[in-house]
């Protein structure tokens, strides 16, 4: 099998924060079509993507996996240990942005198809689908890869995502889905005046304070079998007026909602925009509410593939992964319409983090899994 | 009579936005001191302040002014019709900044006292306590000549304001009193998180909404027989969270109480503290609250000074002035504490606005109506 740990510290040293392509998809494009993989750049609106097939287009059995290269600012390189953009292996630890969030997945599932590639069954093709925006606005990242897989009849029969979802040793954790997210904007309007005639002036202050504690105080659900209840977080109440002899015409709040699959953006959508106009005729003013759904809630339920992916964990590790849909969005979230997801990744507590880092052999122990993975998918 | 428009007029060409002196108490001076008053300027901290008295000191009828020269900013003089500091009088009006509020009441009461000096009986005497800081801070103003007036024994047996009272015609309303006034400032602490795990973080926002909402929702008082309903008036919440991935730790908002004589300031602070550990108890999050009391409420019962004042303003306009406690705070705060204080003046319109002005003919009018206050006091 190549060298999945060599392969991690040559991407973490091309300088790839979003929407910098940095040379990381080139390297990646020479490792694979060397190793006879069919590689396309699909970019889109400047926003680099990769695609690479090894085995027939059209395959009844294609193993995907999906990945994305690109990382967050390291932010002030003298607070890091290691020279962030170093890949330098130092103690047993990979260091570097990106080692774990999600250079290192990449190269291990590169490393496990490349190894595979030329054992393929002939019914058997891996689909590689990496993109360089993941950590921005996504909107031309793996969206657009799978546009255009769609379009081409690339299709994947099963996805892994190789994002870093351990929680303490690898293999740990693998998701199964994941929440939906949702941020929604309200906006209060009354009428402005002076603080000692209130009864002349129409406060959006109380409405908007009545508005967000009923909505914090509704329990959105219970959770089930595999999501915990939903969760909504209103994140900033903000009226912006300095002068304590003025009511103010207006006022904002933000709010967050991480929701299960009993709900969706539409439905919660919905909701609030009920108890908006609720709150809107109890006080006489006018309540604005705009959603934008960042990801609706999704699930793989425990099936074939999750059982794929937990008994190679267990056969490398010894250790079961939890089944778990805890977490922010991922890239799973698009792949999820196309067909069935899972992801498995390295222990991610650094990422994001200065001083990010992996412990060097589990980058091995990870290509491993992947590669024991595809054994048992075209055994 | 002195001439009150042409000193109204002269005044308002002195540039007196606060803190400037801008000449109005160096020409006060000059004109109560030909007319044998005695005149002290009682300068506190860079504030200049003028004290001047006709009669004896201590005598047992003394009858009291007080007013300030000082004036708002104008904004931009091209805005105006006429020179801000022009002192033009132009179809039958007094234009420029201090018109109303109150370079006009100030010049009525100086004519009018000096027209009653020459003519004040053996016990009696007139004190003017004119300041050059009720726009601002006001800690050095009127204040200041209050203490000064009390080491010295200069006591005033009642006193008149000569603020912008009047609401459409001269006289129709003079305070009696004014409600209190007060900001507080509430700070919710709870603990900063991530939006997807609520449950880790300790949110701030629902407590202050919930806070604020109570608040809002609370009637304080009734009103009683001289003062409407106290009012609450949240003017802010804030919170400057840009992130919506993020539970901020700390959330703010500010409220105004005009309160009436039911109220003081500690005892709404004391409500308001109850209030928020009430409300710290229920989420588990930190409340502070601080308060800043600009004013306690005041009020001098109708009776002597009140029907003196009202039976001049009767018989110089034929109307009986309603006796009200409405609007915000003035100096008469603070001379309250001294003797029996009642504010008359002119029609406040156009106070603190673009072209501020006055009717030319009113300002004479109500130098007769004090003129015949005095002459009434001392008959």
């Amino acid at each position: 099998m190549p060298d999945a740990l060599r392969l991690a510290a040559d991407l973490i040293r091309c300088p790839t924060v979003t929407p910098e392509e940095g040379g990381a998809l080139v390297l990646l494009e020479s490792v694979l079509a060397e190793a006879g993989f069919d590689c396309v750049r699909v970019d889109r609106n400047g926003t680099p993507n990769l695609y690479a097939r090894a085995g027939a287009q059209g395959a009844a059995r294609s193993f995907g996996f999906n990945g994305h290269t690109d990382v967050v600012p390291p932010g002030d390189p003298a607070h890091w240990t290691c020279d962030p953009f170093g890949g330098e292996v130092r103690d047993g630890q990979l260091w570097g942005r990106g080692a774990a969030d999600m250079k290192s997945g990449v190269a291990a599932f590169v490393a496990a198809a490349v190894e595979m590639a030329p054992r393929l069954p002939s019914d058997g093709a891996i689909c590689l689908a990496i993109t360089g925006d993941e950590e921005g606005a996504s909107t031309d990242g793996t969206v657009a890869l799978l546009d255009w897989m769609r379009e081409r009849g690339e299709a994947m029969s099963v996805c892994l995502v190789g994002e870093p979802t351990s929680v303490e040793h690898l293999g740990d954790t693998m998701k199964i889905g994941r929440r939906g997210s949702l941020n929604a904007y309200l906006t209060v309007t009354g009428v402005q005046g002076h603080s000692a005639y209130p009864e002349r002036a129409k406060n959006p202050i109380p409405a908007l304070a009545r508005l967000v504690d009923r909505l914090s105080s509704h329990r959105l659900d219970e959770g089930t079998a595999h999501f915990g209840p939903s969760t909504l977080a209103v994140v900033t109440m903000d009226t912006g007026n300095p002068a304590t002899n003025v009511i103010p015409a207006q006022t904002r709040a933000t709010l967050n909602i991480r929701f299960n699959d009993t709900h969706t953006g539409a439905s919660l959508s919905d909701w609030l925009r009920e108890e908006g106009e609720r709150v809107a005729q109890e006080f006489g003013v006018q309540v604005e509410i705009s959603v934008r759904i960042s990801g609706e809630a999704f699930l793989t339920p425990p099936g074939a593939l999750s059982d794929l992916v937990s008994r190679a964990v267990e056969a490398e590790t010894g250790r079961r992964p939890e089944a778990s849909t805890s977490g922010g969005t991922s890239d799973a979230r698009f792949v999820k319409d196309h067909c069935p997801v899972v992801e498995l990744g390295l222990v991610g507590t650094t990422m994001h983090k200065v001083d990010e880092r992996v412990e060097a052999a589990q980058v091995e122990g990870l290509a491993r899994i992947y590669a024991r993975i595809l054994e048992d998918y075209f055994a």
